[in-house]
């Protein structure tokens, strides 16, 4: 982390919301491999990007993801590359985000009682990280005072995508009170909201004391409140899961915005004027990404013939395209989606429908089944592939090698047996191990609960049939 | 073959056209694999269509099918299914229809100065198969006159996509003597021949004495009808292979059509009835396939919502459309297709920049290189698979087994050693073997020219990774 001229102030923590579902960004995300997980823009996925916008400003200790089990794997292994221990908070499920952030609160008031929580939304298109970071720092004396920031966005046009924010009065510099939040409008109302100047986007990206908004949550959401406030004694101890486990199912699902923010009288707005998108559907990478000269963004393996102001998004895979204007082109392994930019967001009723038509397949990333469990490919480069790996209780891989490539080996859950060579020893979760080309080796879980791991390959040849057995369990080798 | 009424006609040969390039239908039709061998109508492909449409008609061992070394593996896999013995005459390169047309003529008439050759193009769509069959045998009767007859269809609709025959004095109960050869119409022009009513859709369907095709090719081809009299005593033997090559590229390359057909005395039209396509687009799908009650054509793997009168031609994977109208969206394993209806003809301009952009491997099926040679997929069932499988020379495959797939292997070029549990033996050119599931077994080619087979898998699973090694040249496994 890069020392910065300001100090960092250590009781400001950084909650990152990772939960949601994929469903707007299907086929390429997916109900277990929601957007966050993309790389939509530049070399980092989005919650990558979420965390490096932070170095400087929060200490990594201090940051802290709150998500589901179904995606703690996948956060781990992303934020890896970024952070050295990757704090998770893991809902038993998925409640709207004011539980989200009571959870996050009451842990944090529980270590520091001074702390601050910096909420940020895990998918959010942010490139000017400067001004990103000065508006933190301002939003956080203003919650230093003891007040509920919400970072309004300067509006950039009258988008009807967005909720807005209404200023009151203004307090002092870039700080206003919030006079109303305003439901997404129809075009001609977002026209007026420019016109009339003080309207602003409701990002989602909040700065309080963790003291302030448990406050706040027994006044307006007491029964919240009574539920965290129950289960204080077990949070951040050994009996956390048990206690969430137990009490989480009966929360109400209820956003922040509805349950706090338009109640509370401590509610301030911290105005921003950097580039923002929520990125809300494909039709909205017409606003973060560049455009050719035919106003085409073309990404992957593209041929187009006549096109105009479509966004073909591929792979591998050729997307062949004929005279397509102001469409949308998602390729992937096992699903291309086609739509007109202006109905993209009936993706959701397709993917609804998907689940009527019993084909579930196209709600997780592609997996293949093995004896052993499964695998699931999760970024595929020509030299390079990661995969998510499960292996089921007391199963084991064959004793194997590879000529042509090398294996990293990172245990998110469970306990792995691992053979290397003519060592054998355990890789525990969190830890990791290497397997370079050449050397045989096995992987087993011995244990009585699933072993999940992921594993980079790298090498100049990645084919499945690049595998040399020598012992297996499951008779797909003899003697 | 089943009988008929009716004696068939033994001096009767059917020779089926089977070269050209398969640019209109691509992505599914290649280059390498054009649209004759595909099932774009019913369980049959067009090419298998062809042949059982003769069935009672033309005796099998009289059917001929002209195409080029390229394709000729193909062919015999696919006829297998519906003839006997497979007879193809090969012309060394692709040389327009009079060549291919005299290439016939000349090797029929030496073998049967008696001859009749029914010339039929191997990718058509006729379903009304009887009264094909009662066109062919009154055109039989108008050629063993000495005349050249030319199958006209009766127009459906005022079509832009074919040429005409405009028919002149009628002769006898549906034959007519031709007046005129028309180019593919304007709108208008196309409108104004159905009311006239004597105009006719030019079929490219053929009946005439090879004896009297040759004294035309005299006449009005002298140059064609020297280079295959110069080569005459060859034609039929072991020379003819070679004899062919010598002189195939010095001949001109001109359809039969501009060649003979519009300038012969003997031309005569016999009126076919029956409905037909020459199904030149993805946009002819529209006339020889059912739409559903929104106007739309679905195969394969299909999700839509809110679409119109457009065409989905998939296979495994999922096509996910929204909103679309008038489009073809065509999906294939390793290229997607995405065109309005009314552009699908520039697939031509597509294929020519796939070519510019170094893209040449979308324009074969999808091969996968192997250390012994390489294999594509021809076709892919839930329960069968087939390949094309390539082996140098002196290459052979690892000892292998599988557990849940039996393997069909058909030689269509070189010669086989197969191992099959304790045997060893030969298997040649146009033989075959079973190799059951759980069999140890080895494919190799002790020979010096490369070896081609057809593999059909079939079983529960066919997945690459079920193979049992137990020996193998190619260092993919230890001992």
């Amino acid at each position: 982390m890069a020392g910065t001229k300001h100090g960092i102030n250590k009781d400001l923590y950084a909650v990152i919301m990772a939960g949601g579902k994929g469903t707007r960004f299907w086929p390429l995300s997916r109900e277990t491999f929601p957007k966050q997980f993309l790389k939509i823009v530049g070399e980092r996925t989005l919650i990558q990007e979420t965390i490096h916008r932070l170095y400087g400003e929060v200490k990594p200790s201090n940051i802290l993801i709150v998500t589901t089990a179904g995606q703690s794997d996948l956060v781990k292994w992303q934020l890896m590359e970024v952070l050295d221990d990757v704090k998770c908070v893991i809902e038993p499920e998925g409640k709207n985000t004011a539980a989200a952030i009571a959870l996050a609160a009451f842990k944090l008031h529980k270590k520091n009682p001074r702390a601050l929580m910096l909420v940020l939304p895990s998918d959010h298109y942010i490139t000017d990280t400067e001004g990103f970071r000065a508006t933190v720092r301002r939003a956080a004396e203003e919650a230093q005072k003891g007040n509920i920031v919400t970072l309004g966005i300067k509006p950039a046009r009258p988008e009807t995508g967005y909720g807005y924010i209404k200023a009151g009065s203004r307090l002092r510099g870039g700080v206003s009170r919030v006079q109303k939040f305003v439901e997404k409008p129809a075009m001609r109302t977002a026209r007026s909201f420019i016109k009339e100047g003080s309207y602003y986007w409701n990002s989602g990206m909040f700065l309080f004391k963790a003291s302030v908004i448990i406050e706040e949550l027994k006044k307006y959401m007491p029964g919240m409140h009574k539920a965290f406030s129950g289960i204080g004694a077990a949070l951040n101890t050994k009996k956390e899961d048990a206690a969430l486990a137990n009490m989480y199912g009966s929360l109400d699902s209820v956003s922040i915005d509805y349950g706090i923010m338009e109640k509370s009288k401590k509610v301030v707005m911290v105005a921003a004027g950097f580039p923002w998108s929520d990125i809300g559907s494909w039709s909205a990478l017409d606003e973060v990404l560049d455009r050719d000269t035919e106003g085409n963004i073309s990404l992957g393996n593209v041929v187009g013939i006549d096109c105009s102001d479509s966004i073909f998004f591929g792979g591998g895979r050729l997307i062949a395209a004929i005279g397509l204007k102001d469409m949308v082109v998602v390729d992937t392994s096992d699903a291309t989606l086609i739509a007109p930019k202006d109905q993209v967001q009936k993706v959701k009723d397709l993917v609804g429908r998907l689940k009527e038509e019993g084909k579930e397949e196209y709600l997780s990333p592609k997996v293949e089944d093995r004896p052993w469990g499964w695998f699931s490919v999760l970024e595929k480069g020509p030299n390079h592939q990661i995969k998510h790996i499960y292996l089921k209780p007391r199963a084991k891989l064959s004793l194997q090698m590879h000529n042509h490539r090398s294996e990293h080996w990172i245990v998110v859950a469970g306990t792995a047996k691992v053979t290397k060579g003519e060592e054998t020893f355990f890789v525990h979760k969190n830890e990791s191990t290497f397997i370079p080309a050449t050397v045989m080796h096995r992987l087993e879980n011995t244990g009585l609960v699933p072993l999940r791991i992921i594993e980079i390959q790298s090498g100049e040849y990645l084919g499945e049939d690049d595998i040399i057995r020598s012992d297996d369990s499951y008779g797909r080798k003899t003697g």
